[in-house]
């Protein structure tokens, strides 16, 4: 494995997608690896198809526990087919949310337990953990409010859930972070996009200063 | 719970499915209880959903443990919807497969490893093993050739696998059985199918001679 595995993670509203977005070109132009940019669950035809039993409004009568293990069944898959022969290939692989996003909602949220929930996932990725993660850090009140204005109630059946359950994925979050300070660091996602997008890339820049250094 | 759980397992060809069609009746003239049957992955909406994507013959691509995944989560939401509410209403709850057909296809059919799966499987039934698991015992090269004659060439991503796939799936049955002698009871299934009901019946009724003693 010669590429770089990058995965972005943090509670609904903090503007990660949108940030990614914005991110991959300034990322592109300082290496000559291919950076490639996938989001969880999903990103490969099988993961897309769980991600649709996942994310229907009509199985709200889905068990927690059968949530966080169709999540890792979309990550496997969406290990196998789209991150490793991404690294094998040397490239810079972007994952918007990987295993930390099951801590924080099932084992946390869902009040499952975040050591049961680790160790699904440990059998999912077999130890493929990524080289650097950046945590989108906002409060559940201020990210709740974002998704409201942005998707005019239109709202998937997890963003539904109950604010305590938003609560609960922001503490479980916070001790993942503090459990992990070599791998994951954090980006203030309550300043503007443009300042995000900028210290995001910092963060980047500094961690693998060889692979971007282009037009520095 | 104070209903009855009995699981039915076997390797493909044993003849289970069609055994128990015709038990169903024979146990329910002899109890007051209601007799429920089910089957593995499915009996219930979404585990129907997960269940074809994990038979569709286009997703060869399946990797092993996202298999072995969706297994668990199809059979965790079955135990939701419908084994435990079936036991505390006091029924007889029949499941064709349970926890140990993960074990023996995905653990040492697949060799992913039958530890780790059953580790997996811990997580999804928390405990809940059935009460008496009936085992359809067959050497692979007569399941195989008895699909073969029933199906016409028409068989499924799993049942196509190679004859050592079904060879390991063998010697893991016969590793559990040996490791749960008094959950697991063995039926010998290269038999006339009437003997073979008639055997599975004086297990269960020997088991449970209370509950199945009515026209004694």
């Amino acid at each position: 494995m010669s590429g770089i595995f990058i995965s972005f993670e943090g509670p609904d509203g903090a503007g990660k997608t949108t940030a990614l977005k914005k991110l991959m070109p300034l990322l592109q132009k300082r290496t000559d690896k291919e950076v490639i940019l996938s989001r969880e669950p999903g990103g490969s035809p099988i993961s897309e198809k769980i991600r649709k039993i996942i994310l229907e409004k009509e199985n709200e009568e889905m068990d927690a526990r059968t949530e966080a293990l169709l999540y890792a069944a979309a990550r496997r898959q969406h290990l196998i087919d789209v991150i490793l022969p991404t690294l094998k290939q040397d490239k810079v692989m972007l994952s918007d949310r990987f295993v930390d996003s099951s801590i924080a909602y099932q084992g946390g949220g869902r009040e499952i337990g975040t050591k049961e929930v680790a160790e699904i996932n440990n059998f999912a990725i077999e130890g493929h953990f990524p080289d650097l993660t950046v945590y989108f850090d906002i409060t559940p009140d201020i990210g709740l409010s974002r998704i409201k204005k942005d998707h005019e109630g239109q709202m998937d059946r997890l963003e539904k859930a109950a604010f305590s359950f938003h609560e609960r994925v922001y503490d479980s979050y916070q001790e993942i972070v503090k459990d992990n300070p070599d791998r994951i660091k954090t980006v203030n996602a309550n300043q503007s996009p443009e300042q995000v997008v900028k210290d995001v890339l910092d963060i980047i820049v500094k961690r693998f200063p060889k692979t971007f250094a282009k037009g520095e």
